[in-house]
């Protein structure tokens, strides 16, 4: 899109640092009751006198956490928006605000950064929270982007890390691994691209993994779907890093171990499929890749019955004593030790 | 520092990003009542049951806003946190949270990141704040540093931008122009030193100067000295961006002109002498030199008495009607009418 020459662009000099906030902020309309004052001062002024306040940031940076040559700027605006959402969600609470800050080189027009926060202020719309504040500034290169979301919840509604007990049940939202495959198809075509500029991508039969890629959504609707449910986890975090470094968090913060069942992890036809043509072991990509936002949680044993059958939620093992260690059982039978393997942004390896 | 050789680094790719994160936040100790948790799990959570919440951000990049030449890791750590901080008490209110997200390029070894968490965590002492969170992560090139701080204060102590009346006063702290000079002595001492790196830098003479732009301090004590004096402001900024361009803040959000008076500008005499050495202007580096972090209020007419002498509040100007504009009255009497000169990153000139 940066690269479609018939368009006119406005470079971001013209505009100056209090110019690009305005016009990026011009848009935006506050509908949170809690919001008390938005963008436009030294800081917001929120409202939190009835709640606790949930306070989560995260740091995307060009070509560590994200790749302009497939990923369109709308959809990664939306995404770096629904990621810091979903840590929200993981503490059983509803956000209600964010604030966002960018730092852009000059290679990137007005309109490029409009098409990122036309993304942003999508999703927060979607989710009905707030853009209450932010910085924007330049850098040096490329685009990093810093967003801290804000939310709250009744205090004995929280649900933290450290919950989980021998016998809890695990469980998990939707389906995984299909965004980490969607990462490798389009890092196939881009490859195919870089060797024939002329050819176009083929996607099809990949439509859902890229979805999942490209524009993951946070599961706002599971603390409503608990509550009707009437099951309160005992520990709960988000699949950002994949499953098996995330149930390794759980079973450390909780002092905790687990078994992980690998014939009940819930996977997509469309994952199995392209890990066939892929050549890839499905188990493997399932629990060790990662960006599927779907929530992990623990529940008492007693509320099996109250959660069985739901369409949205499997449970995928169960919390053992801590000297047990958190393992994979194969659908042979046999206990392998999970590692976080998960995508290290500063690992090299 | 960072080019000691005699001492042996640590790669930031040996911890990964979880090993940062867990061995950068091991010696938080949280002492805020309302920090419920804070470094940890998907959110941190917080009790603002009895106040309204204050949020703010900040992102750093180097080259940009920090030169790692001349400054330290440690300050630079230490100045990253109180710039956020300084929006939190431009609001009256008070801080009492962090979060810190940091991105890095894999020069840096794990000494030198500790070195700018270490200046992080004593200003985190000094003001009497909580690190509740962040992130970690590589960069492609350089270091960014991006800060939220979280706050409170009564809703009736709130102090916005926009209440500023006719006839009111405008007030600053301390005195400003320092922090922009010390730059520039430390930018001369920088091109000296690629001239002949056996130079050593000659900085006496610009102590005051320097410490201003290496270690600036937030105005925390402005809240208390206020309440005591039964002043409430009518409107306040902090000054980041330089006084001329916080005025025209003020001013435009107000609905409302000034006229700043050049004699009533308060400056340091090390300032006026460096002016003098490197032939500039004083009082065009003092309105449009940012990075002091001093405050800049209005008062109502009234107040005038319980403020007069105080050696830490300059009356600098006063507020009239919009139509009037926004002007520097010189010494000779003449009205010019002000321009926000200040540091603006994206622009080019």
């Amino acid at each position: 899109m940066i690269e479609d020459k018939s368009q006119e662009f406005t470079s971001l000099s013209k505009l100056g640092e209090f110019g690009l906030i305005e016009h990026l902020t011009q848009h935006i309309q506050i509908k949170q009751p809690n919001t008390l004052k938005g963008v436009g001062d030294d800081a917001a002024v929120l409202d939190f006198s009835n709640t606790k306040t949930l306070v989560s940031t995260d740091l995307l940076v060009e070509g560590v956490h994200f790749d302009l040559s497939y990923m369109p700027l709308k959809h990664l605006g939306y995404k770096a928006v629904v990621v810091n959402l979903s840590d929200i969600y993981a503490m059983n609470g509803t956000p209600t605000q964010i604030t966002v800050s960018l730092a852009v080189s000059n290679r990137f027009p007005l309109e490029a950064i409009e098409e990122l926060y036309a993304g942003m202020l999508l999703a927060a719309e979607t989710y009905n929270v707030d853009i209450v504040g932010g910085d924007t500034t330049s850098s040096q290169k490329g685009l990093i982007i810093s967003i801290t979301a804000i939310g709250h919840a009744q205090e004995n509604e929280i649900v933290y890390r450290s919950g989980a007990k021998p016998n809890d049940l695990l469980v998990v939202t939707g389906d995984i691994g299909s965004a980490y495959l969607g990462l490798q198809v389009l890092e196939r075509e881009k490859e195919v691209f870089k060797v024939n500029p002329n050819n176009q991508p083929d996607l099809e039969g990949y439509t859902y993994l890229i979805e999942r890629q490209l524009k993951p959504e946070a599961r706002k609707d599971i603390k409503d779907l608990l509550e009707k449910l009437e099951v309160k986890p005992t520990s709960m975090i988000d699949i950002s890093d994949g499953l098996s470094s995330e149930i390794l968090h759980l079973c450390k913060q909780s002092g905790v171990g687990c078994n992980l069942y690998e014939e009940k992890i819930p996977i997509d036809p469309q994952f199995i499929n392209t890990c066939e043509e892929f050549n890839v072991d499905s188990t493997t990509i399932a629990i060790n890749g990662g960006e599927d936002y779907e929530l992990l949680f623990t529940i008492d044993l007693k509320d099996f019955d109250k959660i069985k059958g739901n369409p949205n939620l499997t449970v995928i093992g169960h919390i053992t004593e801590q000297a047990s260690g958190a393992n994979l059982v194969t659908r042979a039978g046999q206990a392998i030790a999970l590692k976080a393997r998960g995508w290290n942004a500063l690992t090299e390896d």
